[in-house]
Order: structure tokens, then C-alpha cells, then sequence
């Protein structure tokens, strides 16, 4: 594929298009125009055509955007039709979690195999999924091609984990474990899941919110004052 | 608190610089300079300094960040201090990997409670924080002041619920259906954690990295085989 440099918002947004797209062709709706498809996302058609155009030219003047045909293009974009291989590393609540509803081989990934310490875990399958001994995991790594591990292992082992998969050479590590891994001679790909990095905005966006509220209200009180003694 | 508009991109490294915070006051760690900080955090000194100079002056020249004081202060910006109330709804895998696993207190929320259809779970406990019929959700943010509800029900259910949740006045919802539920007519603050968006994301840049060693190793045989024949 063709690579120019793509600002990290309009990566983000790729995966918002995707999801966009299935649930129109769930729909039934086979065509869109940047005008109606930046409505339903909350942009403007300008960025939409911008965003795309990074890639090369998808829509049509006068005829929209080709609903299959851009779904299609957007996966090839994320490399979705890649077949990278997973491995998850830590069975616990959330690495349950994402072994039961989050599937995988949707977004074009195989999950291998879990780790886990536990040795009640360890032999067992879950969703059709083996859990390994952790002991395993480096000579596993090392006989099997693994483009990115699912770190859901508890906080207190995450680097020491971090520290074995980059001594196995790992490409990437998707990070559940709220530690920020960031090494800056790292070479490794880190993609983090903060939970509470998200509440955290949220909560932001809220404090934000009452503040206004707050400053309006005390206006508009100011302003009834004003008037009262104006009278 | 003084509130000026601060660009997404800050407000969402703010919870970044909270953890890094934290993780150095654990290291016994009570001043750093903006150098070391940023350093730490693959940021520039002048990106930090310029983040927080959107809400005040924080250092002192020649002095650096006082991590503590720092600290206090990021987590007023947050709104960490004004004690909001959540309800969860939906007890599957993820809303039980919060309630046993993600600290609401930690980052100043108060987890009221949470609600399912499940007739197992209605009246029971899940660390601490009672599980209710979800029949009566409507009368209990009726009856109490919550400012968000963090939504873990199937994805079938996300609008449905959303519905119901917008009807009741509800003033935020972080969303972990993987359903976007932006309405542009909505005031609603919307804060998603989408797995997929995640995942898709270093997919795409797994797929850059291959791409350019593909590049880089088709160069280096061309070069090798235009030597070959100068010779």
C-alpha cells in the first residue's frame, strides 16, 4: 500500500468510519455522500473527503461514497485482511472478558493462545482458546510468527512481562494494565487501553460542563439583582 | 476553577501526566523538571509547559514541578475532587471486570450502584456495590443525583438503554458497547471505550511498520543487484 505520513487523528478516525460503515450496510444503505456520512459522525464533508483523500480517491463527485467499496478499502487501510496473529497474556477478569465477547477474528486478527500462571487455568480452553503456562511463553514466541500480545497480566507484573516480551523480540503489545510502558529506546509498538484515562476525560468534560452552568447561573442571577434594583 | 478552551489533545494527556505523577511520587520522587518529565513521557519541555500554562503557572524556573503540588493540581483540573456519582449498567464480563477490578474511589467517583435484567444477580453484591433490577432505574436517577452511567449492556441493548438513560436526563454515559451513540441532536457527553478502535489502530501501524521493512528490504536487494552487475 501506498504510505504517506498520516496525522495519528485521521488513523484514529479510521476505525469510527469502519464501525460507521457496517452498521449502514446492516441498514441496508449501499451508498452515502460526505455530506450524510459526516453528519452521522459528527464532521464536516470537507474533513471526511480530506480524511479519505490521504489514501487515495474513493467517492464519486455527484455520486457519494460506495458503501461496500469503502468499507473494504478502510479495512485494507487498518490492515484488517493482514491475518495478525495475537497471543493474550494474563486470564483474568478483563483477559476473560475479551477471550468470551471480544472477537478477535472480526478485525481480522487470530488469537493464538493465552498465558496464565494459574495452574487451575493452564491446559484448559476458553472460547476455543488454550491457555498455557506462562513458562511456555518464550519458547512459544519463539517457534510460532506473533505480531502483537495482549497484556492483561495484573499491574504489579507488567513490566517485568514487558521486560520477557521484548527480550523475545514482540513488534507490539496492546496494554490493559493502566502502567505506562513507554520506554523511550523502545522500539516496540504500545497501544494502551486506559480505563482511567477515559473516565478521567469524562470527568474533565463534566467539571467543564458544571462550571459553565455555574457561570451562567450566577450571571443571570447578577442580572436579576441589577434589574431588581433598577425598579 | 478558571475554564478557557483547551484543545482534546491536552485535556486527554492530562491523565497521562496524572499516572506519571503518581508513579514517581511511588519511587519517592518530589521534583522534576520539565526536561525529565517530558522525557519520561516522550514529550518535549516545551509541550509541557505549554499544557499546563493552559490552566495556570504550575513550576518554577530553574526549580522544575514540585510533584506533589503538581499532582493536586492536575487532579483538580480533572475534576477528581468534586466527587461525582456513577451507576453501571449491565453485570456481563466487562461490568464485572470494573466492579472487581477498576478503583471508581481511586479517580473520584462513587460507584452508587449497578443494575441487570439477570433474576440471579438482582438483590446480591458485587464488591460491595449492590446489584439492582434494572426496572427500577428509571425511579433511582429519579431519586438521586448521578452524573454518569458507564453502559457494559450487549450491544443489542446500547440504544434501547441510551433511550431510557436520555429520557431520565442523565448527563454522561461512558459507553463500553462498541455501539456509537453520538446523536448531533443529543447534549449528552459521550465518552467510548471501543476495543476495536484500539486494536484497529496498532493494527494500522503494525501494518506501516511491516510495510516500510517490505520497502526498506526490496531497496537493499536493488541495490545489492545493481552492484552485482557494476561488477
Amino acid at each position: 500500500m501506498k504510505r504517506v505520513k498520516v496525522s495519528n487523528n485521521v488513523i484514529r478516525r479510521m476505525p469510527r468510519y469502519l464501525r460507521k460503515l457496517d452498521e449502514l450496510t446492516e441498514a441496508g444503505i449501499t451508498r452515502i455522500s460526505s455530506f450524510d456520512l459526516g453528519h452521522q459522525l459528527g464532521l464536516t464533508p470537507s474533513q471526511i473527503r480530506q480524511d479519505f483523500s490521504c489514501f487515495g480517491e474513493f467517492g464519486q463527485q455527484g455520486y457519494g461514497y460506495n458503501v461496500a467499496a469503502l468499507r473494504e478499502q478502510v479495512a485494507a487501510i487498518l490492515g484488517m485482511d493482514r491475518g495478525f496473529h495475537a497471543v493474550l497474556i494474563g486470564v483474568g477478569n478483563i483477559g476473560r472478558a475479551l477471550m468470551e465477547n471480544f472477537c478477535f477474528s472480526e478485525w481480522g486478527f487470530h488469537l493464538l493462545c493465552a498465558f496464565d500462571i494459574k495452574p487451575e487455568l493452564i491446559g484448559t480452553e476458553l472460547s476455543g482458546v488454550p491457555i498455557r503456562d506462562m513458562a511456555e511463553m518464550e519458547r512459544f514466541l519463539s517457534d510460532n510468527a506473533v505480531d502483537v500480545a495482549v497484556l492483561a497480566v495484573p499491574k504489579e507484573a507488567a513490566r517485568r512481562v514487558t521486560e520477557r516480551l521484548t527480550a523475545c523480540g514482540i513488534g507490539a503489545i496492546w496494554n490493559f494494565t493502566n502502567v505506562e510502558l513507554t520506554d523511550p529506546n523502545s522500539n516496540i509498538l504500545v497501544e494502551n487501553i486506559h480505563f482511567s484515562d477515559s473516565l478521567l476525560s469524562l470527568s474533565y468534560f463534566i467539571s467543564e460542563r458544571k462550571d459553565e452552568e455555574a457561570i451562567r447561573a450566577a450571571k443571570a442571577e447578577k442580572l436579576a439583582e441589577a434589574d431588581k434594583q433598577d425598579q
